[in-house]
């Protein structure tokens, strides 16, 4: 944990006066955004997000706004999943990837209208890309990154929490669907979708003004239903899969090692498609595993090697004890010799050696 | 200051032990990297920095490597400056642009070969950019960030600490050459360049196996030049009108408009020539100013807005008192009907208003 000065490029969100209020104890950065990483531990808001309902500042997942005459075929050159399936309401996980097949991005697209798409960003200035293919083609687009903050409300008590705001409506949208509800008379694009596996909404709010009285009313409505101040949560996510851009991928890898070659079926001439296609046919040399760590571990600050009879054969990006499953759950990539479930590895931590496995999948 | 937790996607840098055991009281984030910020406190960093020399950590200058036969091209593409002109052991400041002819980073190119460049980038990932163009078109290059680490040495006494290592041809280094120079056996691209007007150079360390023994020799062989570990100094680059990109400007703005329109010379059809061209034609409505503030002023965490007769007429992006010219000196942006020297002008802290004045120039 490191002191870190906030300016002009460092910034806060509309948000961080409720998160600064509810008790925030380390962040990370994520855009250049303050993105809350604890409030009371790790493990306490591990439990209460499993049970309860939390509110999500995740104002850091930008969007990418597209717009224009040729909007429609940018998106089908950069999105390996066939965007003209997409239905009116829908969002799509795309990983995007360069000519040579490797990871730029695993953002959500998100169809506004035909001519209009948001494509929501990991951390990670995925707008230059789009604007030098765009650029270079001299396609008839603007691409701009607008003032959207996305809110996430992610817990069990979700549905219960979002109706009394937004009405009943919401518990009709379906998975990585959107409506677009109104708070106060103001309209909001509502999706079904969040970075947890305990179910919940993202809201994109628009600018400042509504950004805050949203917050304070989420917060005082869900009282009873104990809502807190939450964030995405390391232990949770590494139990449910869910991949971090940066930590358990990078621009090495490509959608096959991450696990999401079965999104990469578009029948256009997408960015990466030959590389993508090659490496159907031979399989990946490495992929992305659920390991189980045996012992203590320190929190993970770099990659950790893991090896089999003293031979490198993967490495460990995001790991942390589970109180749920009594073991440290763990992400690692592993190489196609050693990945097979029930596979015996070491894990070099900076406090010495641990034992390890490779699990059938992540623990849900 | 926040604290923040460092993960496989918040990097610390080859040189961060030094700077540890230096006592750094604050970092920034740059390009996903530490960037120290202060260590005795602005003030004691600054009366050091333009009196002796100091050793930074500037890892974070990450560098786009573009390689190949079609690499000379592409720089001619994204290069505002003639890129033919360059000598051999030469590097240019370049602002680069999208089609719109807004800035997307201001980083330094560094020719390595005829077909061989990095692009030393400022904060945001302008290698997507890069890979971008290159993907649409189907250019023949590589593009990668290598494992290069730049160090800096700035200071009045940094040709006596760096001749002592390197040897005294590194007094024959031009502004904005390099030479290829030899640490204990390994060659390494040394540049008189650097983040201060103090003079200086930063050397572009690859790997990891030199970077602390450079740093130690470096701190013990300039124990009697009172060598101190140090970082961009906030007083010291404002003093100067040393830009940072992301704080005094972003990608809502154009070269001219920060006072870079000179650098956009290239005859070749550079992307962004035509904005450019045009912005040139008409001027800009707003350019940076040195500006000069009356009072206390708080730390600058975002934008202050500059106003004459209660209207805003720009803002201004970067303050700080400054011992040595005994005002609060500071960089805005400032509309072309208020710019000229010596207009009086009001900036609204969060500490209420305060007189403030447009410089001739910048304190140097």
């Amino acid at each position: 944990m490191e002191n870190v000065n906030i300016t002009k490029r460092i910034r806060r969100t509309h948000f961080s006066l409720g998160v600064q209020a509810a008790g925030v104890s380390s962040y990370t950065l994520y855009n250049r955004m303050l993105l809350p990483a604890e409030f009371d531990g790790y493990v306490d808001d591990y439990h209460h997000l499993k049970k309860h309902v939390q509110v999500w500042d995740v104002a850091c997942e930008r969007q990418v706004d597209i717009q224009g005459p040729d909007a429609a075929h940018l998106m089908d050159l950069i999105s390996p999943r066939d965007m003209r399936k997409m239905a009116d309401d829908q969002c799509y996980y795309i990983p995007v990837m360069n000519r040579q097949g490797r990871m730029l991005n695993d953002p959500v697209a998100v169809k506004l209208a035909a001519d209009h798409f948001w494509i929501s960003i990991a951390d990670g200035d995925f707008i230059q890309y789009v604007m030098g293919v765009s650029d270079a083609l001299g396609l008839d687009v603007t691409i701009h990154e607008p003032d959207v903050s996305p809110l996430a409300i992610q817990g069990p008590k979700s549905d219960d929490l979002m109706a009394r705001i937004f009405g009943n409506e919401v518990r009709d949208i379906r998975f990585f669907r959107y409506k677009r509800l109104s708070f106060e008379g103001h309209e909001m694009l509502v999706a079904r979708s969040g970075y947890s596996k305990q179910g919940g909404f993202e809201i994109y709010v628009e600018g400042s003004e509504y950004a805050m009285p949203l917050w304070d009313r989420l917060m005082s409505t869900g009282e009873d239903l104990q809502v807190r101040v939450g964030c995405p949560n390391l232990i949770e996510r590494i139990e449910g899969g869910l991949l971090s851009y940066g930590n358990d991928m990078n621009r090495d890898n490509t959608p096959h090692e991450v696990g999401l070659g079965r999104f990469c079926n578009s029948p256009l001439d997408y960015i990466g498609k030959t590389a993508v296609e090659t490496e159907r046919n031979i399989g990946p040399s490495q992929q992305i595993r659920a390991i189980a760590i045996d012992g203590s571990i320190p929190f993970c600050e770099t990659a950790m090697p893991l090896l089999a009879d003293g031979k490198q054969v993967g490495q460990v990006t995001s790991a942390v004890f589970s109180p749920d499953f009594g073991t440290n759950v763990a992400i690692g990539m592993v190489a196609n010799t050693h990945w097979d479930a029930g596979t015996k590895l070491e894990v070099e931590t900076l406090d010495g050696m641990r034992s390890a496995s490779v699990q059938k999948g992540f623990w849900i």
